[in-house]
């Protein structure tokens, strides 16, 4: 089979790490970024086979395009990939919210809206650009694919095999659950790390805080080390429901704080109990993940 | 010099892993435990030298003991000593809030408060119990003092000496200010991830929080694994402090939660890039620590 011509549009964190891996696989990645400076990078590192400076050649014969930029900047490329596409294109994209893509995909891809298939892989560091990219993001971890009821069955399966190529673990998912579990499990995590660290800041001190904090605080606040703008735009994108989020997350904390103020040691520790009984659990998962990963890798 | 006899009350991790670099250090260690398992399981791993069912037969004619037992226990141990101890033995502890240990030490010790010295080793992990102790838990970590105004400096100096056999960096800090920093920094870190995890459950259900959960998630809740009544212990000793702190928390989280309501980028972004700065700096800060650490281990 000759080689795909995959455009890559975001040449980011995971852009770069999806054009890596997909080079491996022997694919020809062409890659697109609003930002010459990144695009440049790509280059001299070797992520890209063919940079672009201009989005409608990148797109020009591309068999699969994938969108990568931040969730805010999603609308317009969008806007801009119309009349460019090739017609058999498929498009997909990597957002960590799905509902405010789709929305945007209605307005925009009309056209195109059989073949585009809403996608988003479980995978990341706090560091973000091209310079931290790696062709092994994305080895054994999963990706979701929330298709629409428009989604034509074969761009589904090509977007599955574009990330089979990677070492992925593709499932599909509804939109609206999507988003609340990731509500959940990433969105409001990253606003409690982000808000943890300002208040121990506002009542430790700044260098008593860098100096005495513990492998524990800094492991709960590693994702406060994540890109604003990024993270501004998916808490924008998922709004509703991170809100939501938060209020329920509110309800658990009230709960706690109540039976430590009265001094309720059964209710706390039944609560307490409960926590570390899905944690362990969570963790023994991850663990079997990493096992199976090594054992594809031997 | 030959040997010194030490003490350990509460062979747990803290314990434990204290036991096994004072033996790699020369010293002779007597073990105590209320949990006649644990004190078995310490022999058997080879963690103390001598193992005493009786807590006063495991502090006769030791020249420190360490006190090594949840929180909660503290205060009875104390009171168990007293009338047992070598008039000259330097009495420490490990425990992680300090007002409360002294408080108790003001209570049952009094006889002995010149040479008591409260201590806080900064390490740990989620697990607890000896069979997870280590000889290197402290190498390279601090250990925070917070001698009482009645502490004779020759006490104060001879703990000193007891964790730097250790590897770990010594410092004294302020009672108040010891419990206003680890609230902030250790004790709610703890809270917000035992109540994130059930936030979580209730809304995205276990079996797709176990599945979906990515690697923030599993570090932002690493912490919900520790040990149920050692944490009930330590939320209720630092009561006070802790609440207070929940209550500084609460606002930060509104100030963020109305900033992503009212869809206001620049609030949001202006309060994520402060956080990353100062989270960035701890991570400077731990790797610097990290490699000095390497440093004395070549």
């Amino acid at each position: 089979m000759p080689p795909s011509r995959i455009a890559i549009v975001g040449v980011g964190l995971i852009g770069g790490s999806l054009a890596r891996a997909l080079k491996r696989a022997g694919e020809c990645v062409a890659g697109y970024d609003t930002d010459p400076m990144a695009l440049r990078r790509a280059c001299e590192l070797g992520v890209i086979d063919e940079p672009c400076a201009d989005l409608s050649r990148a797109v020009e014969g591309a068999e699969i395009v994938v969108i990568a930029v931040p969730l805010g900047a999603v609308a317009e490329i969008f806007q801009g990939l119309a009349g460019h596409l090739d017609e058999h294109a498929v498009i997909t994209d990597v957002g960590s919210v799905k509902g405010s893509v789709v929305h945007a995909a209605h307005r925009y891809l009309e056209q195109h809206l059989s073949r585009f298939v809403p996608g988003h892989p479980i995978a990341g560091t706090e560091h973000s650009g091209v310079e931290s990219s790696c062709a092994g993001l994305f080895h054994g971890q999963r990706v979701i694919l929330t298709p629409l009821a428009e989604t034509d069955p074969r761009a589904l399966e090509r977007v599955r095999l574009l990330w089979r190529q990677t070492g992925a673990v593709v499932e599909d998912m509804g939109i609206d659950r999507h988003d609340q579990v990731f509500a959940a499990t990433s969105h409001l995590p990253h606003v409690l790390a982000y808000a943890l660290v300002r208040a121990a800041e506002r009542v430790s001190g700044r260098s008593a805080l860098v100096r005495y904090a513990g492998g524990g605080f800094a492991d709960i606040t590693r994702i406060a080390s994540s890109n604003p703008g990024i993270w501004r735009d998916i808490f924008f994108a998922n709004r509703a429901r991170l809100i939501e989020m938060i209020e329920r997350f509110r309800e658990d904390l009230a709960l706690l704080r109540d039976a430590i103020e009265t001094e309720d040691g059964p209710a706390v520790v039944a609560f307490l109990d409960a926590a570390k009984n899905t944690r362990d659990a969570l963790a023994a998962e991850q663990r079997i993940g990493a096992d199976l990963v090594g054992e594809k890798k031997r």
